[in-house]
């Protein structure tokens, strides 16, 4: 099996919708012309970053009639001839009305294969510093998710989801995943302070990839984004990671990789599920 | 509740138990004179690391008749009417003969209060850098291991138990603890690549204090342990550590500061049990 070339899209998000899934294309396609086979953009990608804005921005996902962005997206992933996490949008769910924060994946004949509904709302309140409460505006997902690629299954969960580490002990240990994909939009108080530490935490401890992608920071929007889009590999070194500004950040993922420190470190026959339970059984 | 003063001795280990011994007691009395109420020695602190070693230095740990380390460090403990965690040592169990990694824990009188024997042993084989296979000799614990103290629950674990985030989790969300120790002896291999980073996400995950306390470097010994003894708060920020030498590493634990992270970023009230199970359940 070749490596995944993954390319991260740290995409610099406004406030016209047009406007970002055009400067998304530009740069899926710069990503595949530089050999990318898996291409990701960053949380709510499409619309600013905030309560306020997500019941304008949302769309109806419908598989079969595409909105503006699934349209957008699932011909960049077929013109790409890539695999492509859309990042996330606002949902909005017909059936109901209610809003999610929504994250669609296409393979490399723009078909729709999966979809995760953020399932750990944003609520935080750190005093003088961040409060955002996304489960004002937001219901949450209630399914893991994850999908089959040539090269192995993918994890998929949104910024928040990583401070939970089941979501990835569960991809990891029974759905088999050699990658788990976080589209984020950390911040300048909780970036700094864990966006790193819990990339790495996820895969040193699972012994898989981990990648999440943030927007480019936006000094003009109310959310500053931490960027730092990072690629960490199955022993926990970033293989890959950027700063603030709008980029691309690559890295090649051999599962040899996963394979040589599951021998050295033999953690995967070690654990005492005698002693205490396995979160994936 | 006052700040708890955590001290992590950094002792350099040699051949000579009684020296060891000796070394231990004068660095744990300093600490004590400079106001410690927890004070905690690294993974086999009467004994050098190897598994040619552990029979040798093991001793049967009998609270009706203490041996010569369980007498040392329950003294050590009293004179200095503070909380010990006597590091570890190879512990022989009396009616099978069998060998463990233990860990002893002694209240401000002298009491031994708590037994840890390791429960996930040391087997790594890092090609051309290092292998070590301490089941060759050792037999492994089979549960965890908390305690009480006047400033709160303490769970603990040894070393390579770290590598299992099941321990800790336990320990924050069952027993409560507000602090997790890990006597530990990371190399020079998986030292740089994982010690701090399995601390601080051990920190993060559990918004609970975290301490890791390794032997001083002795480039003389077969073993070259990585040092680093560290000290986590509950935001996951590396409050105190050290490089390679032997010293003393203090830091003042308040809980106020996982109050303060629980409030701030409350993942105690929104895991989702009904999509994962919960390991303290």
């Amino acid at each position: 099996m070749n490596p995944l070339k993954l390319a991260l899209i740290q995409l610099k998000v406004g406030a016209n919708k047009a406007a970002n899934l055009s400067n998304a294309k530009n740069l899926v396609l710069k990503a595949s012309q530089n050999g990318a086979n898996l291409i990701v953009l960053p949380e709510c990608f499409n619309s600013p970053y905030g309560t306020q804005f997500f019941d304008q921005y949302a769309e109806v996902i419908d598989n079969s009639k595409h909105s503006e962005t699934i349209s957008a997206l699932s011909s960049m992933a077929k013109e790409a001839k890539a695999y492509l996490i859309g990042g996330s949008i606002p949902e909005r769910e017909a059936s109901t009305g209610n809003l999610f924060n929504t994250s669609t994946v296409y393979d490399t004949r723009g078909n729709l294969i999966a979809k995760h509904r953020k399932i750990h709302l944003f609520d935080i309140d750190v005093p003088n510093k961040i409060r955002f409460i996304e489960s004002e505006v937001l219901s949450p997902g209630n399914s893991t998710t994850s999908f089959d690629t040539p090269w192995g299954k993918i994890g998929l969960a949104i910024c928040y989801d990583v401070r939970f580490p089941e979501l990835a002990m569960l991809a990891a240990r029974k759905d088999k995943v050699k990658l788990m994909v976080y589209p984020g939009a950390f911040n300048m108080t909780t970036g700094p302070l864990h966006w790193e530490a819990l990339l790495r935490a996820r895969a040193i401890d699972n012994q898989i990839f981990v990648a999440g992608c943030g927007p480019a920071q936006d000094l003009s929007a109310s959310y500053h984004a931490w960027g730092h889009s990072t690629i960490v590999g199955p022993d926990g070194k970033v293989l890959s990671s950027c700063e603030f500004e709008e980029t691309i950040v690559y890295a090649d993922l051999d599962s040899k990789a996963i394979d040589e420190i599951r021998t050295s470190i033999p953690v995967y026959s070690q654990r005492r599920f005698d002693i205490y339970p396995d979160v994936s059984s």
